[in-house]
């Protein structure tokens, strides 16, 4: 067997994302052995040493670093995967950037979309390789839907629709900020569904169905005041608890588009429909493993929507996985975007989503957070 | 207008089938317009009068009768229709027959196959219309599925299996016998789930696939005496409470079905499902107007099941009834089947399934019900 | 038997609202016995006598008009039903109002605010009894909604969505205006989805979950031009094709609507979900007999979404029909609405939604429409 | 960090199996933190060098083996891990207890009920710890319905029913025998269906709802003949191509079962229902984090079967992957199994199902087959 190269990453945060970023580089061996690389887990950092410590131990990570600027500064460190809060994206992006490392971002890109720009900036200049884990994109009937689309079997397109529900904030004395609760913080994580939630959701329209002309959306503060967790104090909360918008995409068709942490009884409800002159495509994040598709080629009294088990060799990723009808799970697009990261260090080809294409996101999420403000429609001068 | 020609109607038994029926007899003209024939609900019989009136009243019966011989002798009678408890069946059929009453029998067709024997001979003798009233076979979605079995597309037929699944029963503290429980009678309705609810899935399966070669069945009564309601005492029960059963159809294929009133969860679950080499069906009749279908000639990347939402006016039917999408009901079965039996006096043509037909699946009940006794395979001699 | 008192009809209209109608007048007498009243066809009025011979022929109304003024003018007539193309409604209804006559009148009230303004003005001057066909509030897994809704289980409400999708208009053949084609041609229907389908989702809304404040509205017409029937012209296209909209509710929760004719695979998709604080709803029209159900109040490893098949008798309107697990269909609906229609006259109760109830979906409606052409909100005034 | 406790693992068979397997011993350090024991992949063996070392470059196994004899002398494995075709069980595992190793065995135990005896006979002499891998056990769902039952919550069973679907051997120019094969040659595999998936169901019933009295089967070989990979020739096909069967539990209540690879449709349709007096809950593989559940306790007008998507932290092994709402995969059974195993190293209660446990269903397995070829009923004597 021929020795691979070797990606070393130094890992920057140990939260949830973390683990589902270490899951990636340590099960991508196993699964695509074909892959010139190897990612080796170099070093993880965490503001706190007893932290990285033990993640270092459970994720097998050879070294740990309080400080993500000494990590940045390894010569032993390839790429730098940012997992902080998002707070912090767009400092340690560009200074990484200057130190010439590759760049695994985790979504969204930045706070805001000023903060992007300065990212995509500094990427560009750098001239590194770059990828931003909009990961569901890789789920493979997430990937089928796309393969379709490009076939050109939808025809016209007409409706884009997208809801990303969830239902874990509705109780009123859960606290907001600190340790497990930066999403509800907008200082740190600079908008509330928007940017944790409808990003994937705009993200996958785009891929899918192109760019987004512009938007009217709405927001909503459910619960006005909790509990800060660092202050210890009653505080206005400042994130937005649900959004919804609509949008004109670029080709001519609607989009509809709703996120909220207060649908009671959805934990994580990603759907997306879209439907053209000669087919129609759904998904839903609940049952991942199943796309559903409709054929109006289908003879006419024999037409419906079919429900396809993408577990197939011939479908996306799953040749490498099991055999037909044994399904896989959530982290396995972030093993598929590994996959493909390391690939495209070896064709040259950018990984997308890059920055650059995550930018985009930004700029409609900016828009719809402008026109929820103002009451009006806005460019997304995308 | 043409005037049409009248079918006089004589109903005996004013039950849950007598409703259904007499549904049937109203609606048919408002549906089905081209038929020469027009229901007349002359009279309906039941022992109690006040019943009778009760019904007549309700329904339009122009007259009642509290004696069935009495409402076979009339000559303002055309036709019999046999809603009584299954006690009953072979009496009033045969004496219809020799009436010269065409006949329109409940199912099952008689508490045993010899009963049913008798029937069919009498009936055949006197060569009188009749059908039975298996109605399941006219809804929609199912006569889709005689179309699309009958077409080829299911190629070499594999497997067939059948539920009818329901929990009414469980409570130990219901009575059995008497007014609005005589199915728990075995004296009245000759066996349990076999008769009432197996005798479905058995007409459906035949009709589908063919003939049913042999069988090796199990019954069990999981509560062994009940409060009688005539007597007033706590009696053995004598009908099966489930059944399952495995069969050979003489095409080759293996049957499996199961019948129950102990399926806690399940009010009136009737679902079938065969397998062919290139094609498959189920149907459920708890979504009764979708048909799922699966094709093996899809492109492989894109096969699924495909839920077709049988409601559009080239499907079977549904020219009669309203919109696409828009669902009919268990009713309308019975307005199908109305409306076979009046075509088939314009044209000749039997109204399947005739009371020969469904003897056959009299013989597959009784070879059922021999083979749980017996503890060996029974031949059905169909 | 009692005689019962006759509720004298007069059909204006004979097209497939025509014919739900009268199926709804023929059946309730059947399933609802203890009714006081009972409808009695009297007559059915279409400008070409054929059609209206045909129409009397089949569903059995005792004489024909071909002057709707006729119709109004007769004594022997209680209620005029109004089953016209939109843009007869107001006419009609006013001056059947002014005749005395009670009126039940198909949705939407009319093509517009200002001419519903005027129906009601004139319906509530002249005192009739009179309703307004949302017959979808009336299948029994709505009407359970709005019980379970009414006895507080879901607490504060913080998000409503509904669709209703079609696809029956895609082929750009497909011509517009004239007959069976009317609800393509603005002129005539006064909007296209809105008007059609949207009214239904809005009035549902609305008996659920209160007024709604304010809207932002968005339209798009995907066929701009298509051959007219009447003038054998290709004609611009006046009509709304697809539409959404956001929207708040006075209680604070947020709405989010879309209704299209464009979704390709959905034949009539009428979804609605409602998440409330401690439990949330779902129903889908294609599958009309279900309800869903989550209850954050359930232990919490079992908690789920309940798909609870609404075919009981102690569920609404169910102790009418057929036995638990056996469904009812669409035209059900419109038999109910008869029967709550008859009832109220008993009673003396408006007969929900009442044309005063219907205008404020009127409000809702102009408000989109208002919104979607200046591109801001715009207030309801309801 | 405290030191691990190594246990060193020697793999026998590297097919789709040794992958799942491989992937649990790597896999179950990152989730399962907290156990004591590691394993360390000591080396692999196939036949065939070549295959055992890409194997092990693929999997990170430290050496090759080309004998299994060879592996079993090594001091420096802990546990033999079998994944060989099913005709080397017995051999390899009775080898193993004689040599003191832990054994961990692909299921089934072996071809045949006498084979199967003896291994049990040897491990239990050699008082290793040891398991069999019936996976489906340990999806979460799975093992949450065994709470459910264990709990009490369904009251007296009536009813379980389970069927394995599949439809991969239709075509009748598929091969039978050698590699890739081997499950189609009865030499090899025993069995067909029964053995391979037939097993499962039987094992997860037995947990689920105790042993299995006696057995009624029926066996079909739907292609009689396939040209053999290994001889070239077309031979006889020895195994049963599909198998059903009914049975009745020590409980009184009612078994149906059904396995078949001519299932068109079904990649692999794991499905088992329980129905009990007071609760039922059913099962299906192609959407396996959901348990469907139905509690008669609920409300009567609310009632209806539970969608439970079981991805929360308080149900069975969810604490250790995602958070609600994101799903796992079936490779997940055997990370799970694989920490099971290491608790019960640190316990010293064996792993269930052990040897002695999967001998049970050798013994339903045995009698299956046995009813099949004779027409009766058979007792399975466990």
């Amino acid at each position: 067997m021929t020795k691979k190269k070797e990606l070393r990453i130094g890992l920057i945060g140990c939260g949830f994302m973390g683990r589902t970023h270490s899951n990636g580089y340590l099960r991508v061996g196993n699964f695509f052995p074909e892959l010139t690389y190897q990612p080796v887990l170099k070093a993880v950092c965490s503001r706190t040493e007893n932290k990285a410590q033990a993640f270092a131990g459970q994720w097998g990570y050879q070294s740990v670093e309080t400080d993500w600027k000494s990590m940045i500064a390894r010569d032993d460190i390839d790429a730098i995967d940012i997992c902080t809060p998002n707070d912090k994206h767009a400092e340690i992006a560009i200074a990484a950037a200057a130190a010439g490392k590759m760049i695994l971002c985790e979504k969204p890109l930045a706070r805001t979309l000023d903060e992007s720009r300065g990212m995509v900036d500094a990427i560009e200049k750098a001239g590194v390789a770059n990828t931003v884990w909009y990961n569901y994109r890789r789920i493979p009937a997430v990937t089928l839907a796309k393969q379709i689309i490009d076939s050109g079997k939808l025809g016209r397109i007409f409706h884009y629709r997208a809801n990303f529900l969830q239902d874990w904030t509705i109780n009123a004395n859960l606290p907001q900020g600190g340790e497990g609760l930066w999403r509800m913080d907008a200082d740190v994580a600079g908008s509330g569904v928007v940017g944790d939630l409808l990003s994937h959701c705009i993200d996958t329209a785009i891929w899918l169905n192109g760019s987004i002309k512009n938007v009217s959306g709405m927001t909503e503060t459910f619960v006005k005041e909790r509990m800060h967790q660092l202050t210890g104090k009653v505080e206005k909360v400042n994130i937005d608890d649900a959004c919804a918008f609509m949008c004109r995409f670029n080709n001519g068709s609607l989009g509809l588009f709703e996120s909220t942490r207060y649908a009671r009884g959805h934990k994580a409800l990603y759907t997306f429909e879209i439907n053209g002159e000669n087919a129609s495509i759904r998904w839903d994040l609940h049952d991942l493993n199943r796309l559903e598709y409709f054929d109006n080629a289908d003879a006419s009294t024999l037409r419906g929507w079919r429900s396809i088990h993408v577990t197939d060799g011939d479908q996306p990723y799953m040749d490498k996985w099991w055999v037909p009808g044994l399904g896989i799970g959530y982290e396995h697009s972030f093993v598929h975007q590994v996959a493909d990261f390391l690939r495209s260090l070896e064709t040259g080809t950018p990984c997308s989503p890059t920055f650059r294409e995550a930018l985009e996101t930004q700029q409609v999420c900016q828009a719809v957070l402008d026109s929820a403000a103002s009451g009006t429609w806005k460019n997304t001068n995308a």
